[in-house]
């Protein structure tokens, strides 16, 4: 079903992109399996600042500039997508940013893989399911959130993840689940006291588990892992597993990888990069980008083994406005982002309990403050608004590092995209978002 | 000399490339001339923010999200690369930047083509030039700038502009002048008391002149044009003309193109879109987009006709920490970057001469100002001072078009590459600044 002739393959290849000098000539079938990564809020700035972290330590800026090791991102870097949504914002959400991605619909911000009508649009898992392939999302946030539900779910807004939940469970096609495999957070939504829709999977076949420690409960599909009530604990705040997306994948491709002769489907996300660049959390968002290629280490290592897997990576749009360097000064200070050891959200919920400023402060971070940032934070503290007092001390850690941000809310620049593998040579070049998801399409055929 | 074997230019295009998966297998023979064009301080963001520029007018966000044409930018794009400089800030100047992209060197901030023990550097001019092609520079700043200065002359300070000024008639290779073209601004540093460099280029039978509108004085190489003390005025100040470096690049091709069996080696910058950002002026940044994406246009044209030319575009590092969208809200606002008529620049020179702060913004700008408004700029007037003045009025098109800047000076978020003609997709995926210059030195010999 899935393999096609050296010929459509070029077609295909030049029909799709806007620059094809070079169509490939040699035979390529399409691939089996399909991992597609999103980075939730991975602008191209993340990209940049993430490979100065990983090329540092808190004593040093790297090796020196003539010898910045490449990340895995950088490897398979093979062109950009623009991610607007439709309408006049030229900024997109990520619920519009998902289901272009999702379905290569553009949308208006908030839609669950509806279009501007509200019309159910048809997504890349519903249309693998149709083709007999295994399905299935791992995200960081719950199995609920914009991300993962535009890829098996419709809803007129991103905000009704009890009905999203439900969707889970109640969507068929033809009596079939659209996925065998959910694995992320999102208790609160699914065991609720109306309806426990962990323990419906249940009664229909699914393993369940609700502890990361206790994966190996899974042995086959079809199963669900609700490791959290909401999203999953930052891996900044979590020394003991900070690769929670890579632990879920590993299980993932475990139970996918099933010599099902229609091969697999399985989105992967980190959902939250954004959330921390949200809060402009730099020490948070880079541990994010260090999940979230531990994860493309993994799904890389899978890929070249199988030989038949095309991985595509991207993001849904860039947030929080990141920029390597900020305040006039030529510099970033990643080692200092290093020394910073905890989450804002982690460090404000403390103070609020009453904790002592400097104390705090000198428990997770290795650079002091100064007698003026004590006493802000300490007047912040006293006025008790947790979004206040957190951009008081990001805003410290910022000022240290020159870390640039100029929004709490999401940008508009293009993404990067990243592919391995079987007709990978496909999503080079620039590209809209909608792009992807309509050239994945037809690698699904 | 230059046209090799299918079989070597795939060998050189895999190991110069970190990831090859596809290796080009048609013939493909190394290119006659090339084009290196660099978009001074234009990140990625600047690519985005002019794409939606282009598509909108001072009525509308153009035609529709669904609906976005790409620029020539996105036409060719083809990659990124890294911008860090031989030291530990990992953020560059124009010099370290220049020198990179001349000589396939890092050095540190401040030098031109001359590596960090102060040792020249080879510079694809000067190789271009002993392999017998004819060469040039063409910048919208002084010609004496880092970025011209750094293909063809050497100093530890990208300061010393007459030194610099003097390199340009002085330095040769055996006996021979270094470039065959400059244009440019720049006649303070070579029209000077002690020395009269445009009049002895004249003596030694190079063509002159100081008038864009005159460019047709120029009739054969070698050829001089300085048309500016320093840098030429910005495109949005000059409605007459602000193509001009798309004026001044039709000229040079016309000169350059001489059935000369080495061909030719051109650079060609962008200057301004560093100065109109380190101002975090959008609407300059983005007339100085235009005039680029112009300019690209022509040198394209060329290119095509030609069939042997390599067109390589890239930027030296992003300026202004520019975003897409700022200040929390979801959106981003071109079609008030259109109702900007005016550079911050000359509008404080205005009102540092006295004019009233409405009535001149009135005169130049198409939204109104806020009572508000009025009376900080009023403020500032008096204050007398031109930064402070400009960054008064920039902040204010800044928030009302919700554009996110983060510094006045340099970030070092990756760039973009964008290629066309024989041996471009040797520039595809990431790559450092120095690749860049070490591809083209394998591509000239």
């Amino acid at each position: 079903m899935k393999a096609i002739s050296a010929v459509t393959a070029a077609v295909l290849s030049c029909s799709l992109l806007t620059s094809c000098a070079s169509v490939p000539t040699q035979q390529e079938t399409k691939p089996k399996n399909i991992i597609y990564m999103i980075g939730d809020g991975m602008g191209m700035a993340h990209l940049t600042a993430y490979r100065h972290y990983k090329n540092s330590t808190k004593q040093s800026i790297g090796l020196g500039a003539q010898a910045v090791p490449q990340t895995l991102f950088d490897q398979h870097f093979v062109g950009v997508a623009s991610t607007l949504p439709d309408d006049d914002t030229l900024v997109t959400d990520s619920a519009a940013g998902a289901t272009a991605l999702s379905s290569g619909e553009k949308t208006y911000n908030g839609a669950i893989a509806l279009d501007n009508d509200k019309t159910p649009t048809l997504t890349l898992i519903e249309k693998a399911k149709e083709l007999g392939m295994l399905t299935g999302t791992v995200s960081t946030s719950q199995i609920t959130h914009a991300t993962p539900a535009s890829f098996w779910a419709h809803n007129v807004s991103r905000k009704n993840e009890n009905q999203i939940a439900d969707a889970a469970f109640d969507d068929r096609i033809e009596g079939e689940f659209k996925t065998d495999l959910l694995l992320g957070g999102g208790k609160k939504f699914l065991i609720r006291e109306d309806r426990d829709i962990s323990e419906e999977f249940q009664q229909s076949g699914w393993q369940y588990t609700d502890q990361l420690t206790q994966l190996d409960k899974l042995t086959t599909l079809p199963a669900l892992g609700l490791f959290a009530d909401k999203g999953l604990g930052y891996a900044i705040d979590n020394p003991q597993l900070p690769n929670r997306l890579q632990v879920m994948t590993e299980k993932a491709l475990e139970l996918l990888d099933q010599n099902n002769p229609n091969g697999f489907f399985v989105m992967v996300e980190g959902s939250q990069i954004d959330w921390c660049s949200h809060a402009n959390d730099i020490a948070c968002a880079m541990e994010e980008m260090k999940d979230f290629e531990q994860t493309l280490a993994t799904v890389l290592e899978f890929a070249k083994k199988d030989g038949n897997t095309l991985v595509v990576l991207t993001a849904d749009h860039s947030t929080g406005g990141l920029t390597v360097g900020a305040n006039k000064l030529y510099k970033w200070l990643p080692d200092l982002v290093h020394q910073v050891n905890a989450s804002a959200q982690v460090l404000s919920d403390k103070l609020l309990k009453g904790a002592d400023v400097e104390t705090l402060w000198n428990q997770y971070i290795e650079f002091p403050l100064t007698k003026d940032q004590v006493a802000t934070l300490t007047e912040l503290q006293k006025q008790g608004d947790t979004w206040a007092l957190q951009a008081g001390i990001v805003k410290i850690t910022a000022d240290k590092t020159f870390t640039g941000w100029t929004t709490t809310g999401h940008t508009g620049e293009d993404v990067g995209v990243i592919a391995f593998g079987p007709n990978s040579e496909q999503f080079r070049g620039f590209q809209d978002n909608t792009d992807l998801a309509k050239k994945l399409f037809n690698l699904l055929q």
